[in-house]
């Protein structure tokens, strides 16, 4: 009986869309408005799916105070009121869209939990964008 | 790395369900008020979720702006403010169910996109009653 | 103590927006996709605001069971999944643009209400289109 | 053409999380607040997903109607406005965490659907706090 | 320029309505499954409203991190995770009724801002029952 | 008979919370992280209700076309995809918290408008985070 369980969580971040590889009228081509060199921002819904085996001590698969905390430490004390192009290491050489956000931030939980739970990551970039990375 | 992009698109349309090889009293019992000669309508709310690798030059799997003009010119123009029985050649002849109108709009959206992207959609008649579909 | 209690419901219902005294040209000009002859459609939500004093002995100050009803019976049991211009009286001769339909309906459950209790309507067409009545 | 197919419904309840083959220290150390003895509550919303083939007579996967009974019958009028550990016989030796309601209202569902139909459950405890449950 | 903000925080708590100054059977008719007396429960939301001067040193009317902090104090520590009947001095003698819970955190939340600031409570008992009061 | 309509919208931007006139500590103990120099951001949700007589003639009380371009030219193009700090003349000056904006687009707003029609404004920075604006 392997059950999924889930958790929200927010932060509020400043970004810019931009490939220094390409030149700037491909960036602006390729990105738009997203382009914009004073940044613009989001609010960055994620929720995080991690699936596994009910406990039958407590009937949990993971105490969602422990996952919290996983989110707090790797994703909102990092991202939060952050600009993530310049103000994190993640993002310093990697163009910070909603895939590769997903993909950082997979990477950051997948390595606190233990290998027995699947881990499922979906980013809300907006209400009508977001994408799911689930390490596949 | 595969990763899904989701969109959101709205339509309000009228309909009616009804199908013409069944007497008017089985029409009645099998599809209640939503069988209503004259017709009741939804505001539909539609989520396409395209799963793929993310290109290493844009970070995206997909550009939104490329997936909004799909959905819109192959969805909205063709079924937003519109009696789906009436005004549409593709509900001429096939009951509008959420299920069915799913599978339609699978299928428009599905001839547009290349075959390394999969394609499933979602949609919503009301808040509470939605449908998705995958195309397997 | 005058405290204001919700209760929200929902009708499903077909509209066209017309004013029969215009030509073809002028109300395909005020209404453009909603002057469809054919119809389109929309979810309503209705919000419905009674405030007045909260009663001692129960501490409502209406019993949301008593107000639910006069909803069902005022509303939804004429509205829900009908053609607003076709099947309704009320907008035999009233163009159902949102205002009008809450108009309509602010009168319904007004009458049904003592004159102790104040009444606002807040009627949603879409999510982004909404309109507020008070009686004043 | 396999289509899921969704319902949503809404109960109300109040519960307690507790193992009594722990001590109270564990279990205040395990389960916190959530351990009150007098109970705390949630409005839990259900989310019911039935996967098959559309039938092309009614254009349906299921009746939606059909769907909605059985969630009232098997669900809401068991647990709506319940003490889940002191009123129903399923939680009396089962600690109800949204997993283990998730995987009870899933046996009981889907006893009540046949063979041909895959069901998933997902239950929201809050809004930031839910659990799915597919039966594998 | 008087400016309103808003700030949202949530609570879970048990709660019975009941009136021992009533018969059981005037208890049972007046609040039917709301009686229930070993409880149910709900995910309560609670909306703040201060409205004042906007001070032209911060662009603030308040800090929202101070009225975070007033109802972390005054509601969620007291009420959350608690059994509004029997868990709480304030509801001892008084029935919880949204509207009555309504008027309570109104005083205690009034009592620590300054006079210069209006304040108004809207409290969600589920998503379609609400309440709302502002102290007149 | 007025009547309210409603209509929103959304823009993304990014902003930083100073007042030059203040130290860095000070800015720092007001503003938090808000104030970080590199910037955060947020999906702005802007809610524009305009309150006036029905037309008789339309059934209107301004046609939402008007209001929605109004909106676009005014807020969207400005302000979505902008840095407000450093893009906008209206926040080269002007400390952009939520409040000062809303006062900022009500002005932007109010002078599109006739006199006969009333004017409220209400920001959503968060889901949880809100002001509103009416002139008075």
């Amino acid at each position: 009986m392997r059950v999924s369980v889930f958790r929200k969580a927010h932060f509020n971040a400043a970004h810019r869309l931009h490939n220094p590889a390409l030149s700037d009228a491909d960036n602006k081509r390729l990105f738009g408005l997203c382009n914009n060199p004073n940044f613009h921002g989001h609010n960055y819904m994620l929720e995080v799916r991690v699936k596994g085996e009910i406990d039958p001590i407590t009937g949990y698969v993971i105490d969602t105070k422990i996952l919290k905390d996983i989110i707090q430490k790797e994703v909102h004390d990092r991202f939060d009121h952050r600009n993530l192009n310049l103000d994190t290491s993640e993002f310093a050489d990697l163009n910070p869209t909603a895939e590769n956000i997903a993909v950082v931030i997979w990477n950051k939980i997948r390595k606190c939990l233990p290998d027995t739970l699947e881990l499922t990551i979906r980013l809300y970039e907006t209400e009508n964008n977001y994408v799911e990375f689930d390490g596949l």
